[in-house]
């Protein structure tokens, strides 16, 4: 008899939604995706040819997809603006949540998903910060618990993107949340994680430009910014988010201790291969996220998987993915008002400073 | 209905029968895993923890495998030793062959498998040279053909693994053909890739050392070899094949050509993370040739499974394979008898040199 | 007849003022060091074993020393502190001044230097900013003014020494101006630099940690500290400065464009050397920003002679150490009040933010 | 009264002439050239005007420079065919003598060098291979000594330069001895350097083709080449030469040792600068072999006249440089005979093969 496997859901079929469907159809061996959900109409036809094949269900409606019968999950891929309706509607229908990063561009609506799932301690419930499942973080993250940097006090993290000569973020702009919301978040996550429970965000201050494309300034927005977070136990972190990249994606983070440091991806590359000509020696890098992240974004939706038939704990806690977009959004504010954004140390703002 | 897909029985279940076995219950998504041969009652023992729960008939028998209801394909993942017979007792029965490289280390036998292949045309058999899988090799490959680097002319290839205290590789030294046929076979197959089939073989040259392992002089073998291969149309292709790297496995190639050059893993590394300590700034190797090349290794046998399933053409030509092992061999003569062995244009050896 | 040299004097004989000696002695072909100053005797004690052999005179007296016959230029390399005392005392006296950054810790007293010079248009003074003048600094200057990255929008630049357990940079933190007058001064006049003259800053904002030397809070320092500074031509930099770098000295540079990036250094090096052992693949960094500028300082006073004896034109304008000086106060005095400082376009500071 | 000098004289003011009579008058302080020779007038025109004006003497002819009053050294920097017959002219005149590389392109000849050597022992007669000067050659060197890597084994070596479209090394190859002798030469000698006296080479073979030049065949020569050297204590090296670098000189050294392994320049760079643009990430390497090695020439010359002022020992035997002609010369042989060469313990060819 075949080992029991997770029915999933798959809500969204856009960019990352085809591409969490085809991972849970062939790369996740203890889950079936047995249908999925999309508003959209091409998007569905695509699923006709690609999923349907192989038995999963096609949804045009939400609400009709979470009763499907004996459906056990969801991942939720779709635009942010409906993550955290969705996965409260996941929750309070007894579903496993994998809930793509942010939660919400809004803390307050963040933590209503985290309430949520508060309320039924039996659910898994994730935040889809796929990063915490590369490799190469992961290493780092073994090597610093084990002691080998001393205590972890400067974290420089940056999101950048390619050049997208469509500009098809601008568009974006206005739901996005902004550059640190949309970019830096992952960053954030990051370095909470690095840094541990323990260490509470005291400030953020931020900067930005409009470089390549001015009309962001409408959304209150940028395409590179960066900013510091400042931290109540002596640490600091700084972060880069850009839209400016002309080699291809540069996610680079530093972990800097009292005796070490760990450095992701400071040599960004595509593949292994370099090429020698008349230019000079070089390599390509990868062209987006998904490229340097795709392995990642695998191993993230088996943990979830292999965590909610096994009845273990997360990789990560919820409300991290709360506090992630807090400071994301203060970082944006700050960015907007030029002001430093102070915290008391139980997380909330304080209108004055904090010294 | 779901898409059909290729039944695959596994022959093998050691290191790599093992691995291959897991990759085509979970990573090959147009292949079923439906049966696997092993001779050894430990590997049967794994094979029911992991396989039989998944509907894997396990076989002690080879032959009773091939019997196995609905069975379209064979991996074969045995000893070196038995490959061919194997393979042509599957070819015979009308198995598609994927087999574990080498064919064989005797050219004669390699090439009763060709033979046998060939009555049979509207098989697939393939040998696993699974380099050619590599992203980073195929991008090297794409950008030559395209002529980026003019004529490739020179080709430094290095096939190093690193150092076992065990020494298990000297036991294995009996049977492994030598080092040339155990690791250089390798980069000989990238060369002839590389080269094409245009470029014929005149002669090869090589040298060794034990540096570790002075036993190995008992199965004329090395632990450290050096090789020339020169080819008619004015090219040379220069390897180095070692069991002693400190660090880690080192695979290597430069394909040199008139206008530039393209290397591969000139910059070996386990994954994304550098460590900045007192020692300076350093990164991990990858421990062994799968933690290199194990993705290529799963694209290997999908790309064989989709070729059998869409009767398409197999990625390389299986009469590759039997040149790998005929230049290897003479390299792994050579290492003793310290002659520059001769190839006629037609492939044969020659006794006198042809200057 | 052999050509005409530049009698040369140099005030300070400590670190700096040794290396400077021995350089205008042996690696300075059109300047010949006729005289050196220093208060300290056992300095003094070193130039009677290494200088006067050559002829050099020594005096404890600076006064005296700008008497010498024949002098006609002054290297400046005595503490901070007096630089601007004896910068102005040999511009008055009609000699060339090259002095070493910074100018002073205050951007008035630097001011006066200025001032001092520009009554004196014949003389060449200039501030010592070695950075201009390595090799790679100024390629990626000339690439970029090629236009090879499009408009340069955003710098990333850092001073990190190696961590010196003796700690003895905090003595000197009393007298330095801080963390940032001491490293960052030279981040920001590269940044003035790359930007160059038309680029106005309009604000910046800091933070910063004591993870090694809590005792710095006393002179209102850190032992590693972070920096934004916004320009009104929507261009922006960032700065992080560390004396806590495990492997050595990490001055690195990116100059982000529009249409790409350079970066100076982003693989820290000792020299060419790469080691492969058990603990991976690694290569030494530099321990001390002398080891890795040591060409830049060189080349550096040979092109102050060079414009000295040629009377062509320097370098780079005096007037820019002291926008880098008032950039860098800003900086400290924001580490320590948490506020934004901004900048009117004339340079002045503003008491009111300027959004 | 400044310390004593040596007096030195050029003999040759070709490339390599003009570089180090610019390095004698500017980069040795412990030197003076106090003589030129060149039979060429407008290599003579050119010291005219560089070397006159600081009291350099101009000779037409070579003879009369070794009678230049108050000469004591002499650096040889004419063409190889010359070298022997200045070199021993010199010493017979009581005269040090630092001779470029090689010798000769006979090891005969080279050997007559070494006997007028052995007669004066007074004096310092080193032979220029400047790569022993290199620092991460001599870092390499350190470390091996010190037991870093265990036993060195197997060393990889190549000298490539970067592709003349001028082909001007055509017409060199009628007197340069060929590519093993011109290039390898100094690979050999860093061979010899890095396994020490004890090692005795072997065997030798080789293999090259002409890629861009066929030409070269008339001279018995190539445009690429590689070749195996064996040593009698179990060790081995293989050799790269090449003319056909697209991206620029690339001189790479692999010293691999039982517990580990030293890498000199696997990272080819011109300099400290990365370029990222669309094409990926890129750096520049050398133009050729002097941007590489500058400041090794430099030290060269520094420590050759340290050795002659203090009467201290030579960094290297003059019978070093015999040797490595005399295999370098093997090399070439093999390149045309295709078979393999092989020594005595001795160093003596032997007709027959030593297995």
């Amino acid at each position: 008899m075949t080992p029991s496997t997770l029915k999933v859901g798959c809500a969204g079929a856009g960019r990352m939604g085809k591409r969490h469907a085809m991972n849970l159809l062939h790369r996740t061996p203890r889950a079936d995706l047995v249908a999925i959900f999309t508003p959209d109409a091409d998007e569905r036809e695509w699923a006709k040819a690609n999923l349907e094949p192989y038995g999963v269900a096609i949804y045009d409606d939400y609400d009709s997809m979470l009763q499907h019968t004996g459906l056990e999950a969801v991942l939720i891929a779709t635009v942010t603006t409906v993550h955290a309706e969705q996965a409260i509607k996941a929750i309070n229908t007894g579903k496993h949540v994998l809930c793509e990063k942010p939660l919400s561009t809004s803390a307050e609506i963040s933590q209503s998903i985290v309430d949520a799932a508060n309320k039924r301690p039996e659910l898994k419930v994730m935040c889809g910060f796929s990063r915490r499942f590369d490799a190469s973080y992961r290493d780092a993250w073994t090597k610093m618990s084990a002691g080998l940097i001393g205590k972890p006090s400067v974290i420089r993290s940056q999101t950048c993107d390619k050049i997208d000569p469509t500009g098809a973020f601008v568009a974006f702009a206005a739901t996005s949340g902004g550059i640190f919301c949309d970019c830096s978040v992952h960053d954030i996550d990051l370095i909470l994680w690095f840094y541990g429970q323990e260490s509470k965000v005291k400030s953020v201050v931020a900067s930005g430009i409009t470089s390549l494309h001015p009309e962001l300034r409408e959304y209150n927005d940028c395409d590179n910014a960066v900013g510091i977070i400042e931290f109540y136990d002596d640490r600091v972190a700084y972060l880069y988010c850009s839209r400016m990249m002309a080699a291809g994606q540069e996610d680079t983070t530093e972990i800097i201790g009292t005796r070490g440091k760990l450095v992701v991806n400071g040599h960004a590359q595509r593949n292994l291969l370099s090429i020698f000509d008349a230019s000079g020696a070089r390599r390509e890098l990868p062209a987006h996220y998904y490229e340097r992240f795709e392995v990642a974004f695998v191993d993230e939706v088996n943990e979830f998987v292999a965590s909610c038939l096994d009845d273990t704990q997360l990789p990560m806690q919820l409300s991290g993915a709360v506090d992630a977009v807090k400071i994301a959004k203060a970082l944006q504010d700050s960015l907007v008002s030029h002001q430093r954004i102070w915290f008391k140390q139980n997380g909330e703002r304080s209108d004055k400073a904090l010294l």
